[in-house]
């Protein structure tokens, strides 16, 4: 791609003042139309050294309304986002509805020697993060966001002579280091590395726009052209799909019977339960220091029906824990913020660091059980989400998270016993609601989803445990159990 | 404090377990009540090297629902905690409404000659991170939230006893280092440090509770004790409170005009105008570029009537300023989760990084215009807010930020004049909305907030400036202007 580009361009100042009037102002205008359709943009910007990035985004939002854009430097590697997979970082700071958030250089860094070397991969394990890229970007796309992907070419005579220039200067002489002139010097092999880069990451959906900025007035010209094309085709498409909605297909499921094979009236007795919970219990204290020594984290998912004892069982898997090490997230409705955002986005936002263990009481599962039950998402974006979440547990699995999830079972009479026994005690009335009640009209639908997940996400790297939980004493030590097995596989 | 404390409490086995039982469960129930009555608890654990933080820490969490509580470890100073003041990494982890937050080791450190070489203090400048420090606890009890803070004591004998013990085991040994060693040779002076940390931060309403903590089963009842002690009396006074509401009145403002004495008609000629705002806007750039060479931050408060202008004049002053250096964040009413915190938490988490600038179009100063003049807050509230935000300004200005706060001042016929013209251009109508209209008759209720606001508020390191704004080519230029005069004296 790149180096059969012409880098002659250029653009005269009549012809290039002519130009920007009008680019500016289309610009600014489609800034408030991204605003009213809740359209999000990610524009990234990568390019050479000294090919002039920060200039060009700051020529990017002149006309822009400063309120609804973020520019966010990548290139600095610092111990929060080392401590996370990869593309935490990102995750975290992908726009609102509406809004257009800037990166200054890319995720894209990583599949550059260099790259690799910042974030101590082996060459081998790029294919992984190849996958994890493109995924990212489908994932973002599919929600309804735009993503820009701008590549700033220069020549190697072109770069010589920036550098020199910036040398010269006292006031930008500290902005050119030994790596600009060894990119310099080496530019026929990193022009491969950036070809390589760019071509593995070159999709239909989301293709990278190379940019001939040897010459800056053509350059930026050429820059507000791609963009404001992007914008008026992403626009165009938002304002066909209002008029025509995708049909919605209720869907019955056929595959797999997992939760009716499962046997409910498993149990243990007393003793046993009060001798192996204690036994468990220390083993979890010590794995927990052993995952921070040894500078791993755990994911672990709960789900399971209403009333089978989600709560409870956290509290023993925990409770002889280092209450520094973990952290419990209850998921509840999503705030107006989160709903602005990608549904996974709340999620990414409460990732444990490195050495640390996240507990999500009901998780980004809800987007297959809840909502496709409730019909709260159409049927076409919660099939995608099986994709979707096998694509971001397999990212996090390449950092090395360990990921466990549990489906906590009961059958339906245990689930009536279960309510009419909190609705007859004062001190539970309040854990009951008209919702549980409606819930529980609806098992048949939430057991067609709960099956179809259980086939769909289960994989070696992030399996389901089907937890047997009319006993909750059984239920908690299976869990433990599972837990505690995982981890000395994983740490010995 | 310490050096009269009997340090040969104890507790014998039996009694132990059965006062522990009764109070697990109390401690539990008192969670519940916590939560219902939506009260925000921090609870501090601080003390001598190897009196036991985390395992009491751990006592204190078993019985509580691990759902409602969070555990932050403060010892480790990050960079993104050293590019803040001080107290910003307390303040974002403020618990919400209900909630309970735990931090082991606090922001008192600081007051320990350790804490001041981390934060590379001079010892002349603790002073006013004494004051600093106890407005940050005035502010979250007045808030509503309840403090409690724990010191654990043990004897020099006790400690070196401890770091023995923990030298010998092979997998405790790495948590004994040097320092600790330090720390138990000069014991003396270390009792001297603490003992002028706690009595520096000892209030009424925030008390330092000495844990005699040589014997752990005394010391785990004891912070029990303490802990539901406090609990039930902030229980009790909220119980109170909600039977009898503070009475409200209403108060005419009758200081300083400063407002009206403010001429509206000066202006500017367009020539003038052009020409000065390019050189500002070049002097911008220059002077953002010398704010991150030299680290220091800027923050800017916009307030000012409806259709003042705003918008536009914080688009001048950002326009030639390098994107990655700054962030304008629009300040509209509360989410959910920040109605849920302290008022200024959400104005905390924007805080822009040393070296970046922060632009609020509005500001935390809604506390004392709209919600006093809309009644959404009582009097008492609103009146308290200007020692809050007093305090923490100047809070922000001894890290070193630099502080401009803007009032856009128009008068009655000029805002008229702009809702009209809103109103018949077809592009400028989503900009005007009924409650413009409201706002508007509430006029001279606004004024009588801001002439007040400017008068308690205006400090030498965070000075208000009334903007002429009739004009708003002259607006934007005396906007410029000041903050050019300011950041070249602050950056000499």
């Amino acid at each position: 791609m790149l180096s059969k580009t012409d880098l002659n361009q250029s653009l005269d100042k009549k012809a290039y003042k002519e130009t920007m009037e009008v680019l500016e102002k289309k610009l600014a205008l489609l800034q408030q139309a991204l605003w009213e359709l809740k359209i999000p943009v990610v524009v990234v910007f990568e390019g050479w050294g000294a090919s002039g990035k920060g200039t060009y985004i700051g020529r990017v939002v002149y006309p822009l309304d400063p309120r609804y854009f973020n520019v966010y430097t990548m290139d600095k590697v610092n111990e929060d986002m080392q401590m996370r997979p990869y593309l935490w970082s990102y995750w975290v700071n992908t726009p609102m509805a509406g809004r257009i958030t800037i990166f200054d250089k890319s995720w894209h860094r990583i599949m550059l020697p260099a790259g690799c070397e910042k974030w101590r991969l082996k060459q081998a394990e790029i294919n992984n993060f190849y996958n994890d890229v493109n995924a990212f970007e489908q994932q973002l796309t599919d929600s309804g966001a735009l993503i820009i992907k701008l590549f700033l070419h220069i020549g190697q005579e072109e770069q010589r002579k920036r550098f020199r220039d910036l040398e010269k200067r006292e006031d930008t002489a500290w902005r050119v280091d030994n790596s600009d002139w060894a990119q310099n010097e080496g530019y026929a092999q990193h022009l491969k590395d950036f070809e390589k880069m760019l071509k593995m990451t070159d999709t239909a959906e989301n293709p990278w726009h190379i940019i001939e900025a040897n010459d800056k007035k053509y350059a930026t010209a050429k820059i507000y052209r791609t963009l404001i094309d992007r914008i008026e085709t992403r626009i165009g498409a938002a304002r066909f799909q209002k008029a025509a909605p995708a049909a919605e297909t209720a869907a019955d499921y056929e595959g797999v019977r997992i939760l009716r094979q499962t046997p409910t009236d498993v149990t243990v007795e007393d003793e046993v339960y009060k001798k192996e919970l204690d036994t468990y219990q220390k083993r979890m204290d010590i794995l927990g220091h052993k995952l921070y020594a040894k500078r791993r984290s755990l994911v672990i998912v709960y789900e399971g029906w209403d009333a089978a004892g989600k709560g409870g069982n956290i509290k023993r898997l925990t409770e002889e824990l280092d209450p520094r090490c973990y952290e419990v997230v209850p998921i509840g409705a999503p705030t107006p913020e989160e709903l602005a955002h990608h549904y996974l986005w709340r999620f990414y936002r409460k990732l444990p660091k490195d050495g640390h263990i996240a507990i999500y009481d009901r998780s980004w599962y809800g987007r297959v059980l809840v909502e496709r039950v409730e019909k709260l998402t159409p049927a076409r974006d919660w099939r995608r989400a099986y994709t979707e979440i096998n694509d971001m547990e397999a990212n996090w699995s390449h950092h090395g998270i360990i990921l466990l999830k549990f489906w906590l079972h009961i059958d339906r009479e245990e689930q009536l016993a279960r309510f009419k026994s909190r609705q007859d005690d004062p001190l539970k009335q309040y854990k009951i609601t008209e919702e549980d009640w409606r819930n529980r009209e609806k098992w048949d639908l939430y057991e067609d989803a709960v099956d179809e997940m259980l086939a769909e996400t289960s994989k070696s790297h992030a399996p389901w445990t089907v937890v047997e939980s009319n006993s909750k004493k059984y239920a908690r030590l299976k869990v433990m159990r599972t837990v505690i097995d995982t981890l000395e596989e994983a740490l010995r």
